[in-house]
């Protein structure tokens, strides 16, 4: 795909500017635009285009990259909101419109099927790896919609992550996205049972943490986590306020599918429960404050935190 | 250590005989026991020695090892029952007793510290990694007791084992491996979760299950046994009934360190469930069956079974 | 209150029309509108006027009753849709609105603030006690609104309720069903293990629940159920669809406050899994169902029926 | 029954010092033992007699009635402990033991069957009503046994409680009280769902506790304990510390009979935290403690406690 095609990037935040600048590093010509006029000046001064609208960042773009927070961010950005023109509505025929942000996959399957009628081709792709991923251009990028859509716009997601797959119609790459936050909130939770549970009994956790990743309880929260939540250190990461924000698209997916989900949607109170403690800002891995609260071991273990 | 060490395995059974069969292979003095004969036949065929009753086989050896179903038979075997004398009054001062069958806690204390009393050096040390790593000797072997007790005999752990490591003291071997199969268990059911879920949505599963096993949701269980639960193949492994008397020990020894295990105590309620549905025989993988059939999808996925 | 109060009832369904025909027989002048016309016919029969339209039946009525339903029925009916005017459009100044349908919270407080702003005054009045309540006029109401205003109607709401307690403002009655509805799918569960707990041990479950019932256990449905599920009866009653329904409105206006409801999550679990096991038409009493398959108990009890 | 009964009262507690004086009140002969000699002592002053042992307290009693903490000392009690004799070798062949305590049916069965090998008539009969129906003599009585054991002393039983009923063999009893332990805790943190919830949503959560108890939600809890749990009061009634212990019973048997109890596992689990949360000596009605705190409203809620 040649360097020539222009990209737009709405949504210059903690992600979607990284994602900006790489695409600039490899030579695309990136307008951006973002509510905040200083993620707009970064990504000129880093060499990319600024815009003053929506319509005035879609307009000649051959692909559009969008990273906002929420599904009504979304929504609003598609079909625009007051005065303002939406994307689908400023966009031009012919191009394609990859919404990286994670929302509800029936809110995507909507708005991408109102962005087909108007001539764009859609992707749904949310992203993992965090802020590091989206500064190395590492992300695991799970897509939905038409394969050859995908394809032909590969070169550009290869730009911004390492593992870029094709999962289904418009919608899955949602779907799995939320199937991804299930499973990494309720891994995270039962490391963190196992961890006080290892406490309580004055366990070495540190070498109980090595046998355990060595086996079929191996896990991906166990190699990067569990040394940080021995050690009470819970700083972001990935928010419990977003985790929730996550927690609650699995419920509701879940539920209009009629898929039962016991440990997810109690994964889902746990993580409530640790957000009205007051613990929302901190990375998704303080479950385990809950956990050794719930089993008396609070002032204990801030006291022996290690 | 010299290889004139005398070595008794107690327990000869699809884990018991392999491990014998790699000690005998490793050049060590074997004397095997079990209660049916035929295992202690194929054991002398294999270049061991035969024992009459459990205080023949340990009467002369260094080093015992004890590898039973449950804490009832290990509490039998060390203490004896009936007019059978048990392994701790039988077994010479100064012997190591290393137990690596999976029991609660309590009773690997208790036992050990009999033991001790009687002048023997003992060690919990429960296996992960199954009948595979038993034959190819690869166990990740977690060791409660006395560090240097341990030191002592690690060539011989590490002839059946590929990772030994020690946790603590007496009974702490026996606490991570009730870790171990809280994760383990957990993780299968929030993989089952997910996959129903997907499948709900006409996700590629098999494209789904590459993408989260590369990011912050990858686990053992997606690596290793995924791919047969999307095909609905769940033939041992590990048997959903071991794993319903595991679940047990982890129940009783949270309750009585009154730690909070929210999820664990559920999974522990599914693992029965699909158990009292009459799947007791399957791998523990056969979660995924309650899921779907608690989702309205059985016959569906019976039809449509890859 | 002068029975020359022109009375609109919108909904004669299982619920509307003896709430309807109640009304009349209290010399009401009675105007219902349905969408089938058998039930208008019907009202018609019994003494009350038929309408052609819900603007027709409400132009000239003093109060209007809705019982319809869900929640996007009451949205639609409020705002009209398509070329049909809506309630609130065509209703006249000062009449008061009174729904007695079981929706969202949220949702009944938005059309009763536009109902308010059209210079209505409008109530959420949902009802227990089910269609034998219905036909008695003996219902539980459970009003949210203005207090004046449910005064100045009170003879209306109790010529077809027994109980009629204001609660609070605008959507109060709505969230006060919800707690119902949480509390009596979660007691019929509770009541449901408690049973096949009992059955497992073979204790005489018809003495086991006198005892209950006489003691701080004691609760409606020991009073009420507990015989019919011994006797594995489950005609509706309350389906478990509808109360499937309600669970969502009970965990959306919990998770929208943050509100932690573990056992109401749980529950709403296992009331969506009854139903995806094809029970969704039995009464909500049923749940005994899942508890004793998931037991491992359902042959035998298939058998044992009583 | 002729009032020349002799009855031998052991476990002279909160419980079973009012059930002693009622007996005395109606004209029995009481001997009554506990290991505190005040307790003796007070039973001495209304009439009764004192014994200095378990042995000397049933010789020659007709009926043994014990109410002591938990299995355990229920075991002792029987068998001796020490050079202590027990009740079982202590009592008179053909003499009547009715066991008051709550412990675990799989021990009272042990027990009253070595009782009856002894020549003994062992009933279970764990109660209900709390102290004040100890002393008010209005117990609900749950008997596990022989029917015909039962009718011979009911009269005794009925000196102390207004309901007994025979609900099965030995262990039923207990059975039954398990099964009445899981429905209270279940209930009440049910009813703290609810409240919390409503209170959340700014309801008159008294008048919405009028029309819940008026309905199909009715239940002995929002009776007899939502007035005291709305004005956030604890006091014992009965305590945590105690419930959990029951709790535990209730796990241990429904495990043992494989039967699935969802809520009544996880309620086990609030019950601990609560508990670790170092509530334990409040009454069990303060689960809305929990509740109210991991919804994030407990500061709110101390200011607002009316």
């Amino acid at each position: 795909m040649s360097n020539t095609t222009s990209v737009a990037v709405i949504g210059l935040g903690i992600m979607g500017a990284p994602m900006a600048a790489n695409l600039v590093q490899s030579g695309y010509q990136v307008t951006g635009y973002n509510r905040s006029q200083d993620a707009i000046d970064k990504l000129v001064a880093a060499g990319g285009k600024g815009a003053t609208s929506v319509a005035d960042a879609v307009r000649d773009a051959d692909v559009i990259i969008t990273m906002v927070p929420d599904s009504p961010d979304v929504a609003a950005l598609a079909r625009g909101e007051g005065d303002e023109a939406g994307l689908i509505a400023s966009a031009k025929a012919g191009a394609t419109w990859i919404d990286c942000s994670t929302i509800r996959p029936d809110i995507a399957r909507e708005v991408a099927a109102e962005a087909a009628a108007a001539g764009l081709k859609a992707l749904d792709a949310p992203v993992s790896g965090g802020e590091a991923g989206a500064v190395e251009g590492t992300l695991s990028i799970m897509v939905g919609g038409d394969a050859g859509d995908l394809e032909a716009i590969r070169p550009i997601l290869e730009t911004v992550g390492k593992t870029v797959v094709h999962v289904g119609p418009s919608g899955s790459g949602q779907t799995v996205k939320a199937a991804n936050q299930l499973i990494v909130a309720g891994t995270i939770e039962l490391v963190a049972e196992a961890l006080v549970f290892l406490e309580a009994y004055d366990v070495d956790t540190t070498a109980a943490v090595e046998v355990l990743a060595g086996g079929l309880a191996g896990n991906r929260i166990l190699d990067r986590k569990a040394a940080s939540m021995i050690k009470r250190e819970f700083q972001p990461g990935f928010r419990i306020d977003l985790h929730h924000k996550d927690m609650g698209i699995v419920l509701d997916s879940a539920r209009a599918a009629g898929v039962a989900i016991p440990l997810g949607a109690q994964t889902a109170q746990l993580v409530q429960d640790l957000r009205n403690l007051g613990h929302g800002g901190l990375d998704h891995s303080a479950l385990l404050l809950l956990v050794e609260q719930l089993s008396g071991r609070s002032t204990k273990n801030e006291g022996e935190a290690k």
